[in-house]
């Protein structure tokens, strides 16, 4: 099983200033494969901290991936520290360079010193042409080893990685690409995933991630010893303890799978919102023909907004408060009559840090949901400041809908 | 100056799984200081991969920091390691040990070994309490270098940095967090705010960071020889030469200074969008107190609302298409009129993938403005995918209002 190291370099990722996510892009490609990431490095632009992270590199690992310092500036050490250690002289790339001076050309620029060491690689290599970018990349064998160099732009970094590295590894290295199963689901927490996999006892070589952004968690498995068993079992007792909480119909989100949902059944929604401010619409105007579906929005920040345009009565919120089921439902029923929809959900509650009492404390959401002729209200008490209140307060709307539409099928 | 290295361990990391935020942010309390962050260390959870990773450390750096493997199970290895570098025995600290025995005790669990192993440490350590979870924090000397040990849940990670690690070391080690000057801005892109930096001819000794995320980027400039000095002159130079794009009143993001602006000037405002899908009124409810300036918003998704409630005349329709500058100007004169707001702002657009033509392509927007009897309208051509032209839509329409009411002061 080949070792892999990744090194990043920029001064910028010493600062904190910027976050590395080529190493965590890198790394997850070669996950569940049959090469084994065993450190990544991170150093500053200095010529002698790079070469000491590639020596210390080679000592540990058959593959070296170095990202970043292939640009013009004084600050770009890559190359010079390949060559160094490789004691290959640089020449330039002429291909590289002849795009480069086109595209300064274009641009109207001279040309000039540094323009001419973007182009340079060291000698020996076999260059990775940057059709996304002006530096080129290169590969160069060191005592049997191998280094790989990318430039740092992570945009540039991921296309080179997908499209030349893997190909070039999987011809020279046998590299593979093995099952890798992705369980993506909504409504339950990472660590309770945790826990709830841990009961399962799975085969101990299983390599397990979980990951969790916004509400959507992935459940990553990957070391499959027998895949087709895995499929047949494992698998199955995984889709059984989760099936509450998965994503279907291949949606990646929960809001693509109501816009399927909702599009297979042949309906249409609206959402009247109060503390979610359009939150809502623009989960479900983020999938792309959800146009098919979604008619619009009113965001009724200001109560004159949810009596005069959507139709709650006076009485009602005198009575029961903005906050209040009664509410939620008034403006279900209100956007549902005023933009014809088939469905239509509401959200009123208090977002903070702000509006918060006794009774109803910060965090306190109102939930209306119209569909067709039947009606449903709740309330949810949601932890947390005034972001999460409100990604959570448009991640329940969504997910109640979403559960509803596929237990009535 | 103190050499500082940071370890991050965890086998989720070199998975590719999780980003690693903890190096970024402890670098971050260090950029700017009198302390050198050197390099970043990734390695998984295997005991002699962290006792290599602090070994080579020591080498290199003064204070080694590690974050992760200080939990419960078989995959915990930190405290061994330390232990087994310094040569000091594992102890349990009583006062964490009697917190997680509570812990459990009111969760009703019973307790077991791997409760004892989480209150573990080396003998002859500090031990920082961890108020934010249950595993403690340690800081143990080693041949005269400092190694200082963290849980890795991100937010138990950055209280303890910044509440214990911080004041240990202005202490011990006369950590001195230096002047640090941040300039956020908004309408440039990181790559020209560079070219003009760089042709600002600053201080060499000066050090730059540049961060952008969604429209919004922050200069960061640190290592000031002379604080007074530069306030002086370099401070206003920069802030010459930004004076467009950056924010002011201490606003953190376009949409906090427009919020801010529209409050010292008592208007109120409301948003009609398309493409936008409701982003523009999630980004100004975003902010705290927004409601005090904010009304509401119409997501008009289908032409029909566009027509049947924002009073777009099915004529403009016809004649210009829903995407047109004529369309934006009707539905921010509908929202102004049927909200009652001194300002309105409109969107639309074609923010794909589909819907493009020869004559419109994706990413090709409209913004119509109405501030009480002013009206303007344009149109941007937005390249990307349909997150960034939605993302960018909003940021032109608040940067546009933004601009227009420093202007009118």
């Amino acid at each position: 099983m080949p070792d892999v190291v990744i090194i990043s370099t920029g001064d910028e990722l010493l600062y904190g200033t910027t976050v590395n996510t080529n190493s965590p892009f890198i790394s997850s490609l070669f996950f569940g494969s049959n090469f084994n990431v065993r450190k990544h490095i991170t150093t500053g632009d200095d010529l002698n901290s790079i070469i000491s992270a590639i020596k210390e590199s080679l000592e540990l690992a058959d593959i070296i991936i170095t990202t970043g310092g292939l640009g013009p500036t004084d600050d770009d050490n890559t190359v010079e520290a390949v060559s160094v250690i490789s004691g290959n002289g640089i020449i330039i790339d002429e291909e590289s360079n002849r795009k480069t001076m086109d595209y300064f050309k274009s641009m109207g620029f001279k040309e000039n010193r540094l323009d001419i060491k973007m182009s340079s690689v060291p000698a020996h290599s076999h260059v990775i042409q940057n059709r996304y970018g002006l530096a080129p990349g290169f590969i160069t064998a060191i005592n049997g080893k191998t280094v790989i160099s990318l430039p740092g732009v992570p945009a540039e970094t991921e296309k080179m990685m997908t499209s030349d590295v893997i190909p070039y590894l999987k011809e020279r290295f046998s590299f593979r690409d093995n099952l890798k199963l992705t369980y993506r689901m909504s409504g339950i927490r990472e660590s309770d995933i945790n826990t709830m996999v841990s009961s399962l006892n799975l085969d101990r070589s299983l390599k397990i991630g979980i990951t969790s952004k916004s509400g959507v968690c992935d459940l990553v498995i990957t070391g499959l010893p027998d895949a087709e068993e895995f499929k047949n079992g494992t698998d199955s007792r995984i889709r059984n303890s989760f099936s509450r909480y998965l994503l279907q119909n291949g949606a990646e989100s929960p809001e693509h799978e109501l816009v399927i949902l909702l599009r297979s059944k042949g309906l249409t929604i609206s959402t009247a919102e109060s503390c979610t401010g359009g939150l809502i619409a623009k989960r479900i105007t983020d999938i792309p023909g959800s146009s098919d579906v979604f008619i619009g929005s009113v965001v009724a920040y200001h109560n004159d907004i949810k009596t005069g345009i959507l139709g709650v009565s006076e009485d009602t919120l005198l009575r029961y408060g903005a906050v209040s089921e009664t509410t939620a439902a008034e403006m279900a029923s209100g956007i549902q009559r005023m933009f014809r929809t088939d469905i239509s959900m509401s959200v009123t509650g208090i977002a903070g840090p702000g509006g918060g009492t006794d009774l109803k404390p910060v965090g306190t959401v109102c939930f209306g949901f119209r569909i067709k002729d039947y009606s449903r209200t709740f309330t949810k008490k949601i932890s947390g400041n005034r972001d999460r209140v409100r990604i959570f307060s448009s991640l329940y709307a969504i997910n109640f809908l979403r559960d509803f539409l596929k237990k009535t099928d």
